[in-house]
């Protein structure tokens, strides 16, 4: 009952694949830069990945778009944040950005929910 | 056919109720305050109780956040906001926040509309 | 699945259009000035509509805004906006906008590619 | 030392003036009656003047625009806007908008301290 | 007297080029990558660069950007954007952004007055 | 030249103090509730403070507030934040929130200069 306008991570990922196909196989030489370089940024350097994701996953709160926070919150899951570590970052998300993050957050606590019973099941979280 | 990600307040009120439970159960210390404060400046004092939820109101339309809309307007209605008095707030929403509130306005209105009809029906609006 | 809270661009019409009717004939005298001005800023002028409209596109994608996108691709495309056209003005939405525009650009793609298949059903796209 | 980009509200008030006598000289019929609708949202209706001012400025304050808050803030302390009220009006927005609000909640009372000066000295406030 | 924290075009492109080098010369590959694209976005395709730099204004009013209102002014006064057109395309940031936007149309506005100075003096807007 | 609104750290520094001290000796408890929550989102907890205050500049920069990112920058730098990893933070905050956030990077940048030459003379960067 709603993950931003996808019922299921399956959904998500199943749109988000199929259109980046789309974007790739149609955009300029432009758009497929700003696609590797938004890949880029998150790559391990001076600061490790988990910590890159944290930020992007804060960044995605406060500017309130719920693809990009379901995005951030399956990798940070994939690289071990746990869910303390979670709650932390929504506090941080939560008092910067104020209390119209709050239905951002509840959605958000309803993809952990659905992130954990997944690796509950034994699967892993892929994109 | 389209209240936010929500089909009806009924829809709305559920994933609200259950994601705040949740929340509350898992999140920390600084989450449950946050709550509490966001509870708390909504409080009569020297402004009344309706002005700051009309206040509520017109910040969630310029920010456009669907679900803080829906949220404000039930509480406005619960505290006697008439028709006039709605459309006269979202003026000010539209004039200060500019067409792309206009999305939100149309679902606002929705959202008024389904209100009413539950007023209507002698049945009480709550949270 | 997912143009926004629209499945289809006929949903998106019939949605607008509906609510569309109610603020007018219940809204304020300003919110039908703002109606009405809404309209006027994009007729031919000094800078032709096609311009305009493309205006209009990039400023509802860095402000991030589905049905405003969804409304500002249709009159693009009844003006005879090209895809090549339509990418590089994604492209400059991408930039200013950052990644966070990402989620609304796939959609914007499906848009795009419900456009042209209504169009090469040699039906015309209205609004 | 700093309101917004201007001292005092003398100056604020000077450039706002000069400036908009050269967007009513040079600006098309649309920019005059958009200016138009902006004024007469906030008259008397339904709603007193004065919450729809304080409305302003709570949408001011979450949208981050000094220049909109020094303006609203002028026109509630001419409609009788008390100290208490002005600060449960900054505690909507600092909750709605996050500590992202801070900074302009600083400026603000910088201003709050330069309007009770002057009505001290027992001059008006105008604009 | 305030084009955004700069009170000439003259001390706007001495801080922007003096942190350009900075940046370019401490940033990181992805920061120069970056820097390229925004330059690339804007280069003539199948949209001419005129139409692209007053959709980059346009963005950049809605968003609230005094520096890059001013940078995109720049480059379409280069390009030989009329008075006229200006006005129509501030006509529609204005309304797509709402009065929040007017303050950042006052300065837009000192920007041209300043921009048809130098240019009468028979000087050329360079960046 | 231009830190924001402020030319140097020390005169940010001193006006964040001397309104801070106001707001808390004239907002309600509400407000000092929130100033409370503001502190204690960035103590060590499962995430260290460098981790969050990094995230906390993260957030100020896609939200684009100069004095947010500037007490955050202080706030960084005195937990032993390196360039590197300044500047591969303001990669992320630059991809994730676009070439708009540019003006500000420019402003951080100028910060950070500030805040080494301080460092380099032994003295603490205090706040």
């Amino acid at each position: 009952m709603s993950d931003s306008t996808f019922n299921t991570l399956e959904e998500f990922k199943k749109f988000r694949e199929k259109m980046n196909e789309e974007i790739l196989a149609r955009g300029t030489t432009n758009t497929k830069r700003f696609w590797a370089l938004d890949g880029a940024v998150y790559n391990e350097g001076a600061l490790d990945s988990k910590t890159k994701e944290l930020m992007g996953l804060v960044a995605s709160m406060v500017l309130r778009c719920d693809d990009c926070i379901t995005y951030h919150m399956i990798r940070c899951a994939q690289l071990g944040t746990t869910d303390e570590e979670f709650f932390e970052t929504f506090d941080v998300a939560l008092v910067v950005g104020g209390s119209i993050v709050i239905p951002h957050l509840r959605r958000a606590v309803n993809t952990l929910l659905e992130i954990r019973r997944i690796q509950l099941n034994g699967e892993s979280i892929s994109l």
